[in-house]
């Protein structure tokens, strides 16, 4: 047989190839691999279990500028904004470290610190997990939600007609790591964005207790990306107005001297952690009056793509880029 | 602050000092990190959700000879079989894959037929997980499992004059190991006992059902270490019969022209992922009648230590070391 390196096929076509291994499912399992940002476990009668798991190590996801303490942050939030996509409450974070032998024991504390404060944020845990020594700096997490089973929000179910929003600001992160792989001086603000990011579960779980949300899902690939995953999911297209991008003020400015493009930031690049999901027109007023919300856009029929009405009227395609693992160039 | 590398404490200290990083517990945890094989639940009036995790990777825990399925199944069956120690009926596989960029995309597809292999055949399946680019090949693994609130077996519950028993064969793996590291030429069912562990879920949950059983664990660490944490978390003693110690005839004869004291293996050496249980001794001749299960010594109060009576009569205190992560020298 043809030998085939997985650099060549990429991360979301090897995610389908080994989806489609694992596609025999129990009959309890609502979800399963691949299919969404948490698979779905029917428990009870009431409620649904969603679990998920994000490998991060030192060289993709740890610039040498974190702490340990927001590495360790970081580990939890990304699980945790997982567990928000499915609009459900964490209930425990399990963390596997692969540490370095010759890495500091106040390093470690100083991770696991990270990990637990996140966790307490969000009024969860970080209630087991496994030590393996490893060359490279490497963190496993996995967590645990429960979600009423009205509430669940997955990526499918958006209408043709509802609202698109998202929360925070888009392209922080991206903006974040751009400047600091061209040495500029980052504003603290911006940093935050890329090092610790805020898993959005208080807003998910009022959203999902709105019953206005249709679909959702987190942008950590960029919003690009997951608008194409909705599509997949739904069935449906997009019409996003760049003027509503949400921008942060502060990486406007940083970036003002740049001839970076904002826009394609906020769409093409990952990071952010913030939620994308659609509500029906009849709950948009209460949505957007939840606070730190913005509406960019629409859902349109199949067939009409997703498409991005830019500041001058003219409506081009958004490409199907962002964050991809396993890529050599990326 | 003095620099203390983690090779210096090893594994047992370091995850002592991370799950007083995480003391503080939501109430519905009942078991959190370290104190058991798995973290322990309340998720309904009837039963509890028990969730594991554990990293393995390339250099320690995949050797050359080990084919892409073998690690696949490997991966979940270590999972599983904490799932297993608690008594629980495992309802989930969770699989992160940490992957060389250079690796073939037929090799990751037979790992994870490793793994939905190992998985159907305890009536569950891998539901989600992640990819990543990784130097070394690194597998991360979670499980779940319920178990009835009644049938829950944790660490903690051996009492004074309880029977000791395992499960299936020990040393069985550390020969294999063993063998391999010294060139010899291994038979396929001893090799598989280090490739090809079988998680004891039928045999637990069984088990579970009878309650005659005080407490339970897995022997990955060897059954040595697998006695010091039984002894600490349900605070009694143990004096086990060398001769009662489950030895695979294949191993015996691999052995035989080599100066390897087998018993010292059987106690001593991990990878085995066997049960190591307590009994009632009213319950005792019920369980031995289940099969492939050994009685192998009794539990003493505290104060008399880990004994082991040898062949000839003598007894000696089981020394506490076994398999442990984090030290350089093992």
């Amino acid at each position: 047989m043809k030998y085939i390196p997985v650099s060549q096929i990429g991360e979301r076509s090897l995610i389908s190839l080994l989806s489609n291994v694992f596609r025999e499912l129990p009959d309890d399992i609502i979800i399963g691999a691949g299919a969404d940002d948490c698979a779905v476990i029917d428990i009870n009668e009431s409620s649904y279990l969603v679990v998920t798991t994000d490998m991060l190590h030192r060289i993709t996801d740890f610039p040498e500028q974190m702490s340990a303490w927001q590495i360790g942050w970081m580990s939890a939030a990304v699980n945790l904004s997982d567990i928000a996509a499915m609009g459900a409450r964490p209930i425990g974070l399990l963390a596997s470290l692969g540490i370095p032998l010759n890495t500091d024991v106040f390093f470690v504390e100083e991770i696991a610190r990270g990990m637990k404060d996140c966790a307490r944020e969000y009024d969860t845990a970080v209630i087991g997990g496994d030590i393996d020594s490893h060359d490279e700096l490497t963190i496993c997490g996995s967590a645990l939600g429960t979600v009423p089973k009205g509430q669940l929000l997955t990526r499918k179910g958006a209408h043709v007609g509802d609202k698109v929003c998202v929360t925070g600001y888009a392209g922080s992160a991206g903006a974040a790591l751009y400047a600091l792989e061209n040495d500029m001086d980052v504003p603290n603000s911006v940093l935050k964005a890329l090092f610790e990011p805020i898993p959005r579960i208080k807003e998910a779980m009022k959203l999902a207790a709105t019953g206005h949300v249709t679909s959702m899902m987190d942008t950590s690939d960029g919003i690009a990306m997951s608008l194409y995953d909705l599509s997949n999911a739904s069935g449906v297209g997009f019409i996003l107005q760049e003027k509503a991008l949400p921008l942060q003020p502060e990486v406007e400015e940083l970036m003002s001297f740049n001839r970076v493009n904002l826009n394609y930031m906020a769409l093409y690049t990952g990071g952010d952690f913030e939620l994308i999901f659609t509500v029906r027109p009849e709950g948009i007023e209460e949505v957007l009056n939840m606070g730190n919300i913005s509406m960019i856009g629409e859902v349109l029929p199949h067939d009409r793509s997703i498409l991005i009405q830019k500041l001058d009227g003219t409506v081009l395609q958004v490409e199907r880029k962002g964050y991809e693992q396993l890529k050599i160039a990326r």
